[in-house]
């Protein structure tokens, strides 16, 4: 049973053979590039595959993301047709997730970046905001990721608000379903956090006329992918003051090239995709299980619907 | 019925009284400082008053701090004795410093410091932090506030252990009462919030000594009283590493002076004492009914232990 591993990110594909191949005793795992009978592979293991990487292997039976979205499988437009995508997700990655949403809409909310500024200017200056039952934080998209998200806000005491495409109810979150209700789930809302899948219905989505039916001076999150974001649109809302604030953990390109002007806007936080970025022995292990339940009966319970994207 | 404000902000007492005139029809409220006689004054409301200042009014009924703490009102040594002090507490005071702990506990297990400056550098640096479930934070201080802050911190998904004088129940929470169990509650603990208050016994209480008994490159947060801390101590701690972070919101001298080391060091944080900072309208609504409870009753809730110290 051969496995095939390739990720974009330089240095990180052999540490995850290694890795998987302790965690899969009796298979055979190989770096992608170094397999030289594609007939062996039955199983792919991938982070953003090039085009055709996956087409050369006429025996797959899976492919494996290594993340939650299957988008970066899905843009391989040489993909095989039917071969299940198998997503990557868990306890951990959900946790991980809700710290990162937490953790941002708690900065956006205390206007911490302010307050660096003034701890830089030695400046005894108090910020006092409202209290969180009185900000309204949204959250688009309500899967997995997106309702955990949800949840933890409305815990940590903020008026919560949910969108997404489907109805979905939430406790202690003001859910909204389908794009007839986007404008009101967004008017008001004063710190936007986005969890949407990335699909053709998706991308472009944060752009200048939504930006402009938030609250004025608005913060917006993306902690979903790089191509929901329209870069441009952005620039102009934080310079105009209708965006006060982002904090952006995807990108179009990635890692985010050195002459993007996200690098050192006073307005962007600019984190290197780590909001939900699995730990690899965590990773690993989940993978690991879900190719062996997948190699025994057919189908694991993380196959993703790829006609639906997600 | 005359009431006597006195912040030693500088600006705020006129605010203050204008504010609480307003909130109290039929009273009289002046400044302290244009009291022209003493025997009117039935109740003063203070921050940090001079020593002194109280003991000008024989017929003082009662004491108000604005705020949780009452240690800046015991610092008086002319403090007529007997006089009850009412503590200023409420949910919105709760609520902002679950906020702020939720906030720096996440910013210190995300390393979001040295995220940021990863971003200053341009550098794509993923910083992997292990999921809030393997990380030990621990709350010094189960009151009010503490026990709100180390139930946030749990729901969050921390292990989230507790110490206070004297016994407490916490769900979720791993507790320590009393001074033989503070090694057990430091051993191993990487994240360290104190909100004790601040008495004989608890003043110095953040010491080299402490420090050394954290796991090794643990964070310290202070959001309860500048005493607390012993200064020069966390220098040492940061500059050998055994603490890698600190965020401080309370200060020996406050405004923090413009010569501290604090301002500067890369390691510390400094928020200009806003963890639960009243926003002054609904500070002004709990004073208000605190004072017409007294008035008519010759009590209320939130009368401190002044023998205690909190």
């Amino acid at each position: 049973m051969t496995v095939a591993v390739y990720l974009s990110l330089e240095d990180k594909t052999q540490w995850w053979v290694d890795m998987l191949a302790d965690l899969l005793p009796g298979w055979t795992v190989k770096a992608l590039d170094a397999v030289t009978d594609p007939a062996e592979v039955r199983y792919a293991v991938v982070w953003r595959p090039r085009p055709g990487d996956l087409a050369k292997f006429p025996n797959l039976r899976a492919v494996v993301s290594i993340g939650a979205g299957i988008d970066h499988v899905l843009a391989d437009d040489k993909l095989p047709r039917g071969v299940p995508i198998i997503r990557t997700v868990g306890d951990d990655l959900t946790q991980r997730m809700r710290e990162y949403v937490a953790l941002h809409v708690l900065r956006h909310h205390r206007d911490m970046p302010r307050q660096l500024q003034a701890q830089a200017q030695k400046d005894w200056h108090a910020i006092v905001v409202p209290v969180a039952p009185r900000r309204v934080v949204g959250v688009m998209g309500l899967g997995n990721l997106g309702s955990a998200a949800a949840r933890t806000l409305s815990a940590l005491g903020f008026t919560t608000r949910g969108w997404s495409k489907s109805p979905k109810d939430i406790d202690g979150v003001d859910t909204f379903a389908g794009p007839e209700t986007m404008d009101r789930f967004l008017d008001g809302c004063e710190i936007l956090v986005n969890l949407l899948p990335l699909t053709q219905q998706t991308a472009g989505i944060l752009n200048a006329g939504l930006f402009g039916k938030l609250a004025p001076g608005a913060c917006v999150i993306n902690c979903a992918r790089g191509p929901h974001l329209v870069d441009a649109d952005l620039i102009a809302a934080l310079d105009s003051g209708q965006i006060k604030q982002a904090t952006l953990d995807v990108f179009h390109v990635e890692p985010l090239p050195a002459d993007s002007p996200f690098w050192d806007h006073p307005g962007i936080t600019v984190t290197p995709h780590v909001a939900s970025q699995i730990d690899a022995d965590t990773g690993g292990q989940i993978i690991a299980a879900n190719l062996k339940t997948f190699d025994e009966t057919g189908t694991c319970a993380d196959v993703a619907d790829a006609a639906r994207g997600y």
